[in-house]
């Protein structure tokens, strides 16, 4: 970053990292706090980005980098995407034009931006345990000097790994940790729960001190509630909750979207994420329907049809697609908080009361369930049916937000069965017939975005769709699974092209592996499976499996994502690297029928 | 069960169901209890299994069973392991010299057993959560004459989705639900943390109904503490918490094997579980070292030499072998509660710390903890090494106790190394290569019993123990995985009668798969992967997709555990059901070989 004496202390432009800070008056901290609150807006606008949940740690932000020595002290944030304020106060403003896109700043901490980012997680709810290894770490080793703060919103606090993580803090008082306690009463939406509950009792009392609270019957020290956008009691708050030398609460009270008159108007979200502004004379932003919306109106409808149908949601009711449903019905739409375990299993509880619950989720917080979906719903066959959005490459978030690992979990699990559709049409018949079972689980997993054009079946053979039948001779059997349909056909006209036969076929329903997609692959020299998931242990690899138990001569390749934490990029980008376009198609093709060589020619002859 | 007239009302086998308990008088079901009590004794130190929990629960079972009235009210219970008293009144004692055998009475709650018995989960913390779901259902719909009653203990409370399901539980106070905290101060061993010390501060209370305690702050009304083992105050409570009609959290103070002398004087675990003792002129005990001992005694000595090396387990010190390690350094040892969560992420906090945790813990519980693993640990490479107890088919807890998905997850986990050690010798050689990484997790998974004697290479490839090479032709590849080595050679010897070169490979480092094993498969003529896990991309389907990345012409032959929930029975006969034998492999050789029909003639000739 460029610095210039001759621009005010307290321009942002000035600032050469958190040292800086330590020099302003409060009437400058003031002006900074606003100077970076029109920043982000004005660059989060554009870029599109988490703007609410920064514009709500602005002063919190200043007041941790002013009393606290990062790096030296170890500052974590929990749910990354409250970072922006700390990523421009530790000299990356400059970075925010390439916000979230390839090769530019990450939308949440990443160690390899800078000292000042020490994890990079952005499931919510594990900072503090982070905390507590930390403290333990130093405590071992004889550190006194450095100290450990852990940044947790209130909506957090529903995820029980938090109340694990604090059972342990509070045990040690020894062991010092500062717990700052983000508080606006919203995880996306509001906080839902006793939680939340007791902590508005907290923040509405007259003498909170006087009150017992959860923190405190934990046995740990609570100071606050606090103003969360008053730099000097924030900073008296936590210079005290330091010189405690013990684990403590800090209890501070912010307003997500504070000082942005449109997100304070906003209830829904205080525009917790707003998109990118198209370009100016840009192309105009796409019209077509999103999965997400297609789910949305399709499970209302149902919700008509069906009495016993319920829908939850683990603090993403929007995102998810269940605002239709709640608005038609609110009494058969659970939130839980951002409390994946808890979603599962009482969703089991549901099942076992004689209802189907459908519990929508992003494709990877499932990962937090997954024990709950094996033992609590699997082992009993209750019919629960999970939606997974955001399923495959998602881009822009990292690799955390990458829904890559579900079609891996599920071939582990007994009896789930599992639909992929590939347009607006499939997924409408895959919710349909997977809140028709009534013995065991069903799932459901599109991805991110627009919903492509209808792909249509050009027959079926016993519930498969196939989708492109060519050629006198079964050549190639292309198994596309899901979204990738289109590029599966695209790669089936490059093998037609060079006379070679090929059926592409859509099971729908990928797990658990039709006997009759075996019996197609069987009927077929080579066998390629395509989808839009981490290649091991996916629906390939369960097809795979499932054709060699069978008999076949050769091994079906796979094709997929990499197994690996793909940074963040286009989805378009990640799924061309990945080879899941119609020439990365072919050749897998070509090299399953011996063929590896010929792909050249057609290669030069592209531009026809 | 048969019943008779002459026997008194008291006596155990008049009982033809819990119905009948609501006769008695308090003395007879104090004679009762006793009875109870004789009869788990008797029963389950021949059989082995859960004694102290049992012992602990006969009064709050019996109070249970005259309060509500199962199945028509529904008893839930986490934990499984403690409804023996339960499986006694409900028609059941008969089955208990079957107690954990093939086909007998199983050792958690099994719905093909008794229409009593709700949900089968063993992991611990879910029940609250079924118990939401439920009484969610019951709202729905209309349903307002039947409890929904979930008995907790204290020890499952440390985890984390027993405070989701609180938070949930908490916010609705017109949905009944009867929280029985079973409080014993003990998970497996005495609980820890902050909550603990406010239930014990709640025991030890004059007027704890004047304490606001946790509950009490999350908005659900607390009754008791009550003493646990008088039925009469146990059921004037039950009753007022019913009556209450919104949720309820009963407080009822047990002692973890009463009335046994032995129990009650064994601070370590109150006889949690029992062996089965032998028959009368029956072999003894075997002596061999089990390989929980083996990793016990090698952890210490690393600890000697390593001073960064720290334990952590989740409430299962002594069962996963710390017992050594956290005697001679109980400052480098953390139980962090039935919190697999917090284990896996506050380890990497603690790495982040400089050091090098080892969380110890039984194979199917790290389900538990599969997103930390992914997105805490591995996503930022922490030097973790998780030791997994009980991988593979363990047998006599039934389907939820197998551990047979972890071979399955780790694949999916980038740059995550796994090691499975096939005696003792290679237990402790991947121990201290797993500890010896600083830049990645590492994993290394044993099974239940006793360490088979040790199995020599002949050979080493690039760190590949070759166990066996016979015949002048490359036919025959055997990978074998971890202890199913003897099997293996086994079945190379098979193999080698018939005239069929074959080489047994154990990689010792299954994951990432080696490129010299790679290698090793391309040069043979077929492959086949045996692994004590369950089949569905496992060691052998990582394997698979890596050689026909590689060009392999012919897909290897994946051996396992079949991919379903397996009943209870020896390990010995699981292994054999699912193939795992000399014969099962010969067989899935030969048609590797394209040879599948030649397998007869050798089968008859087996008594050679």
């Amino acid at each position: 970053m460029t610095t210039s004496v001759e621009r005010p202390a307290t321009s942002l432009a000035a600032l050469r990292g958190p040292e800086d800070l330590c020099a302003l008056t409060t009437e400058q901290l003031r002006e900074l706090a606003g100077e970076i609150r029109r920043f982000l807006v004005d660059k989060v606008s554009r870029t599109g980005g988490h703007l609410g949940p920064n514009l709500g740690v602005v002063e919190l932000t200043l007041a941790l980098h002013r009393v606290f020595d990062s790096p030296r002290d170890t500052l974590l944030w929990d749910t990354g995407h409250q970072t922006y304020v700390h990523k421009i106060l530790t000299g990356r403003a400059d970075a925010f034009d390439a916000l979230r896109q390839p090769e530019g700043l990450s939308g949440y901490p990443a160690r390899e931006e800078s000292p000042h980012d020490v994890i990079e997680n952005s499931h919510a709810s594990t900072v503090l345990s982070y905390a507590d290894g930390l403290a333990k770490a130093h405590a071992l080793r004889g550190v006194t000097d450095r100290a450990v703060v852990a940044v947790i919103g209130d909506g957090a606090l529903t995820g029980g790994m938090a109340w694990e993580a604090l059972n342990n803090i509070a045990a040690a008082p020894h062991r010092p940790v500062v717990i700052v306690l983000n508080d606006n009463g919203r995880s996306y939406a509001p906080t839902v729960g006793g939680i939340a509950e007791h902590l508005a009792a907290r923040r509405a009392a007259d003498r909170p001190a006087g009150v017992p609270g959860l923190f405190d019957n934990l046995g740990l020290v609570q100071l606050g509630p606090v103003d969360g956008h008053d730099i000097e009691a924030l900073e008296e708050a936590l210079r005290g909750a330091a010189a405690l030398r013990r684990p403590v609460v800090v209890h501070c009270v912010t307003r997500k979207g504070h000082g942005h008159a449109p997100a304070e108007r906003n209830e829904a979200d205080r525009c917790h994420a707003v998109r990118a502004r198209p370009a100016p004379g840009g192309a105009p932003a796409v019209k077509r329907a999103s999965w997400t919306s297609v789910f949305e109106a399709e499970l209302a409808d149902l919700g008509e049809r069906r009495a016993d149908i319920v829908a939850l949601t683990a603090a993403m009711l929007e995102p998810t697609g269940l605002t239709a449903f709640a608005r038609r019905f609110p009494e058969r739409t659970f939130d839980v908080g951002i409390a994946e375990q808890h979603a599962v299993t009482s969703a089991a509880g549901l099942a076992l009361g004689g209802l189907h619950p459908v519990v929508a989720v992003y494709a990877t917080f499932l990962n937090r369930g997954f024990d709950q979906l094996l033992m609590d719903v699997a082992l009993h066959r209750a019919p629960v049916t999970f939606v997974l959005d955001r399923a495959g490459a998602t881009g822009d978030d990292g690799p955390s937000h990458n829904g890559m690992w579900d079609l891996s979990l599920f071939p582990l699990v007994p009896g789930l069965r599992v639909a992929a559709p590939r347009d607006a049409a499939t997924l409408r018949r895959a919710l349909g017939e997977a809140v028709a079972v009534d013995d065991a689980p069903t799932a459901v997993r599109f991805p991110k975005g627009v919903v492509p054009e209808p792909v249509p079946a050009v027959d079926t053979v016993a519930g498969l769709d196939v989708l492109h039948r060519s050629g006198e001779d079964a050549d190639v059997l292309l198994v596309s699974v899901g979204p990738l349909a289109p590029v599966c056909l695209a790669a089936a006209e490059l093998l037609r092209r060079r006379g070679i036969g090929v059926t592409v076929v859509d099971p729908r329903w990928i797990m658990p592996v039709a006997p009759e997609l075996i019996d197609l692959g069987l009927a077929h020299r080579a066998v390629v499976s395509v989808e839009d998931s981490g290649r091991a242990g996916g629906a390939g690899a369960a097809l795979a499996q499932a054709l060699t138990d069978a008999g076949a001569r050769r091994p079906v390749q796979v094709m997929g994502l990499p197994q690996r934490f793909l940074a963040q990029g286009r989805r378009e980008d990640i799924l061309a690297r990945s080879g899941l376009t119609p020439d990365g198609i072919l050749s897998r093709a070509l090299r399953a029928l011996g063929r590896s060589g010929d792909t050249t020619p057609i290669r030069r002859s592209r531009g026809e």
